[in-house]
């Protein structure tokens, strides 16, 4: 099982792309909130508002879910794929009754 | 060390939660923060205000914590296990201090 | 690439914390978010506003990036370093664009 930390840029890119990895069965369940974003770019400092979204899905889709979020935004952001070492077993339950495990790649294609 | 990232539907329920685990001595310290939460159940999404509490303890008390929260809530929750690679040894001294380290278990029993 | 949770007292030291990592390229971006925190202290249990700074750079940065840290606060605060276990690819080339790589430290100094 995994979370995904994802910066977006406000809540309703969090609430559509939550959405959207909901819809497509790529999450069972997402999060979002409001934060401050401070970040350098070309040596210049940047403060602004900006949203984090928590994604919590199957190990195995972090590619799809990648590419469910370059749909819906063309900035750079940050993705990262956070490896719990535990998970209480009713959220496993229903986590393998809404999602189902990725099937595995035929990587020779 | 280790870190628990749970949702709970309220701040009460992780002011509640939080205290509890504090007073058993099975936390140093808990955060918790509003966010907003979207999750597929039987098929249907659904959207609307949740919390975080997050949980920082020694190792090995993984399954207290999961029964002091059943102890409050009786709806299937998301409780994660992160397990940090480094910590502050100023703050490992101040946790040292204030939780013991758990027992172990005699697994032949 | 490494992750940072740090607890701070209030949004001015993750504002000025934040600014000096950046400022030092010891970090490419930092978010900060309002949290309730309580923690037990000789026994005893406190409840206050506080504000988690998450610190996003290179591996290798811990130890100057609690000296960072040091320099602003003199409270024992918490930070974990996270490990994520994949991050998305048009962040790590931002990272490596802003933020060098560290310089192997010579251990038989």
């Amino acid at each position: 099982m995994k979370l995904y930390y994802i910066t977006l840029n406000n809540s309703d890119e969090a609430r559509h792309i939550g959405r959207a990895l909901l819809e497509q069965k790529l999450a069972v369940c997402v999060n979002w909130f409001p934060i401050t974003c401070a970040y350098i770019w070309k040596g210049e400092i940047t403060e602004e508002p900006e949203v984090v979204l928590i994604v919590k899905t199957q190990s195995g889709y972090r590619e799809q879910i990648e590419e469910v979020i370059r749909q819906h935004i063309n900035y750079t952001n940050f993705i990262a794929e956070i490896s719990p070492t535990e998970i209480n077993n009713t959220f496993l339950e229903w986590l393998n009754a809404e999602v189902p495990l990725p099937l595995k790649k035929n990587y020779s294609d």
